[in-house]
């Protein structure tokens, strides 16, 4: 059994159970942010064995399903890239056209180094808005410095 | 003369006179954002024309290149995909393990849509940490409903 | 089961049945146009639940694909780019030949932003002509200004 | 002299004379489109001799550069594919997203064949629109069917 | 059921039958070309119905495969690009040594346009030669004008 | 000095001395067919010595100019791969359709090998049509045993 | 069935009776190299009838499996180029460090023409040397002039 | 100055000269091989610093480029892959074509592990045949165990 | 059956029995390091027949696959480059970033040649630091000059 | 100026000077390791302003590249992937071979996180060896865990 093949059976799932992501996170974990939870059922992250065996009662889930639920999974979502998917192509978009500003404001700010995309957390929110309701996202992740040696 | 050679222009003039994007945002415009100015002299977003005013007065531009910063550029700030520097190559991979996060959590509080990347806005500031400051990034963009007809 | 299986049954049961688009479309949906149906049935928009209802009636399709057709779909129809398919290939040569001619009069005409492609409508039609008739395509989207912030 | 050298004389004089696409359309021709006369201006298409003249005249372009004007270009405007500029980007995803849709919805009303791409017209056009303002474009190509032999 | 099986039907048939193109050709078609014949058994061109029954009846294909070959397939009969295959690779060849040759040429003799790959025939035949046989190929396709509007 | 510059050099010289390819040729050379010359001067094939002394002549090319013509060139005339421009990408698509069929065809009648690209003519000529004039081209290439040993 | 399987039959069989392409190759071939007949069976070059027959027998192969043995294959054997097996990548760097080398020299040995990858035949053995021993390829290739036409 | 300008140089000079590259081979060195000399002169191997300086007299190279001709270059004389020109492209076609029977084959012989590309030596050679001459390449590479640790 | 197939089945295995590759490598292989071993059994590798033996005995694997793992695979462990997975990237940046910087100081060391990457050993271990444990990565590879012929 | 005419700079002086990057090194730097100054130069880590000042002084370089060298770059040294430089490809190929094996052993020995390529050191040294010398090579690069929230 291969990851990928897990992701489909938490998929139709929730499909046939009718259940939003919202739902599961609740069901599956306390401490951990819907994000990752959802990121971890689509394959990218990893569930704490606890969270695994909630999330395997829930979508009734294989013993061999459940354990990859809590192993560290080969990351990258995306079959193309580009991303062929509008929204998810926005945020690459995002990335070719800001790139350089990024760069260029955030070593003005920290020196030479990077923000790590590990240790990293992120939210995601509805932003009310009378000229159209907009997602506002937070991230916010730790500046690494190029070691000198 | 095209808008890549205007940047490179910038850059050396910033460079000799030891400018850093905080005084040169200061000294180009009030009502307009570090990032958005950042990224019109880097070629990706425009001026306003009193912008390119004191932007050339700033940098000592010649009248063309005036005239380009106020001009919609070409967008697309990257050379390579995916980018080989690593600042910016960590923003690329978070679209990569996190997009189709995004899309679920999106869509499911939102419907069907996008985040849009034009209607859309982002503030960078340095979060103090003990273990090590962090980079935070505010993104807001208008939601869009996929129209049906 | 994921999308693809969906799109792939849909086929063989139009053929089996000796349906057209056209027959489909009035069969699935009054509201809806035929473009935004026939889209949703080759996997790249969702049917309303009460469509989706009536597609899996003519198509005898299972529960699953039934939802599945209500859900937003990962968009991208085509599996290799340039498409390799002349019909196909003849719009992707339109934008490699008018791409900046598009950019140059839109922008002159609506400021810095795009055509949206999310909201967005569009019809399909043939124009009789004596020199042999003519395919009319009229597609419409919302100009989106590029925010200033 | 090559021809992405006459489209940079252009853009430059166009830039500091402070003109307009609808200025040099009127300036230059009175049969041919705007979006011809544009896109011939960008390297695209070829313009008629007289036209030639007056753009010559118009953008003080040297000799050769007038004689390229009316030569069949290498046709190809963008630089990368896909293109990293979000208006034309935006074209290509309706490609890829309606690509399948067009062939199924073409080939039903009309056989096995496609779209022309060269014996086609277009136009681009304001659309005022309470929500805000549409971008209308309408395209008509003729048909031609695949030879039986 | 997909066109590709379909033709993996067809050739394995084809195989231990024992057939020819040229028996397949005499068996399914008297109007059609060999040629035409021969891509649509292999999934690039559509068969007519009386057609797709005779090859039906030659391979013993099932009733959804029979309907296939009459349908307009997704064009593109290779897998990859540039062809690793040294037969066809050769084609592929004369495109990058001659294309701008051709360009240059048909231009001259017709004006601004191309030659159709739609309205096309082709025929295949062996020229014998005494310093060693020569695959002759004649190309014929309508040219067609760019539309000035 | 390299290839690609001479052949801008002819190119300038063509166009401003108002030459067409069929009085280059008829200048250049008596036995050489005008596909090769204009081949040759488009940096494909070489020309012999005493053509490429009538084509620096013609186009009063300096003697380093003269000398490259003579010498066999690093071929390959595109750019970019898939060609994109309309008249050399229809030849492109010609072998993404029938490639495979020419392989079955041209293998069935000859056996296994290639015809080849190197032993190889070909004319083009107009072929006057009621419904439209056409392009034919013939080619004619060796056929090639594939060597058992 | 496709070629690829039988392959992967061959395979299979080779493993599970411990035999060598040494065995093989006398096992199926007196007059073929050793060369031709293990890329026959990688699905590279094609067998005699008889050849196949003795194939089909050493691995037990079915029916359709000894006559796709005799089928003209669609060579490429390499599933990704740059190939990432490091014995393959080796020769894949000579062809790119000393490409233009053999150009060079064979062109000015033998003029313009190629060296023929189909009449073609090689040898490999082991070269004792007591600093390891070595590798020894010998190929030889018909050098083939282009036609000057 | 970088490597490609000192192969231009010696390129220009070879032809002002009429030279050949057995001309050169001989007053360049007598030690090493035409292939290596030739190799080092296209910017692909270093020549020693007395065969330098011959060549740097030979064709009245600058100092730069004389010391260049002694630097390790940056390997790799393709400017694309695979390579457009058929003579160097037939050798591509070798490795795609016989890549894995080599592997099979090599590794049969010598166990696991390499033929090296660096510890590597080859000749080039004609070899007459009365049905047209052949190009004789050997090769001899040090064959390398994948260490076990 | 092929290499990757008894790479997932050993994956499975490795899952369901609870073990971790030191318990694996300890059990398997007395005189081969832990990563030779790891790299075999993920199908980088091959295992000496009675390592396969034990493997085969500790995973339950079938006859064929024990024989695949003392078998030479065709290496290319990532199926996409540059890989998405961000541990395994991080690799990939330092070839990207440092390349040109170990080419220099290696050849300045030893001259023209190449570290070996097949007769190469390495370790792995950790490294306690108080600022946070450090992953330290021994490498060795012989230095093989480029032989002069 | 951009930073690569920094770099051809400093190689210009350094082939003009005969300079080592040892001797450069303990000219520029006595707390920064040869490793660090070399990438520095080769336009990939930045230098410390007195670092900085000391190489501008030996390469006597101007005003604009001496601040150069004190900015981040835009890292990437690399102009085509994968390396076509033998060398360079020699690493890239251990990234392929074992990039999942260092997944696999990093991420059980340290959990759920990367090997930081920022916070990173390395050292490259000659071992002795009497089967010919070794490329040692020590990496260390702090372990960040991918944060839980």
């Amino acid at each position: 059994m291969i990851r990928a093949e897990v992701t489909e059976l938490v998929l139709t799932a929730k499909r046939m159970k009718g259940l939003t992501w919202k739902d599961i996170h609740e069901k599956v974990s306390v401490s951990t942010s819907p994000i990752v939870v959802t990121a971890a059922l689509l394959g990218q992250m990893r569930l704490e064995p606890n969270e695994a065996e909630k999330a395997a009662d829930l979508f009734d889930l294989p013993e061999e399903a459940k354990i990859l639920l809590t192993e560290i999974p080969y990351r990258g979502s995306l079959t193309e890239i580009p991303p062929t998917d509008p929204l998810i192509y926005r945020f690459y978009e995002l990335v070719m056209v800001y790139g350089t500003t990024w760069k260029e404001l955030i070593q003005e700010e920290f020196g030479d180094g990077i923000m790590s995309a590990i240790d990293f957390d992120m939210t995601m929110e509805r932003q009310p808005d009378q000229k159209g309701d907009r997602v506002k996202l937070q991230m916010s992740g730790k500046f690494l410095s190029y070691k000198r040696y």
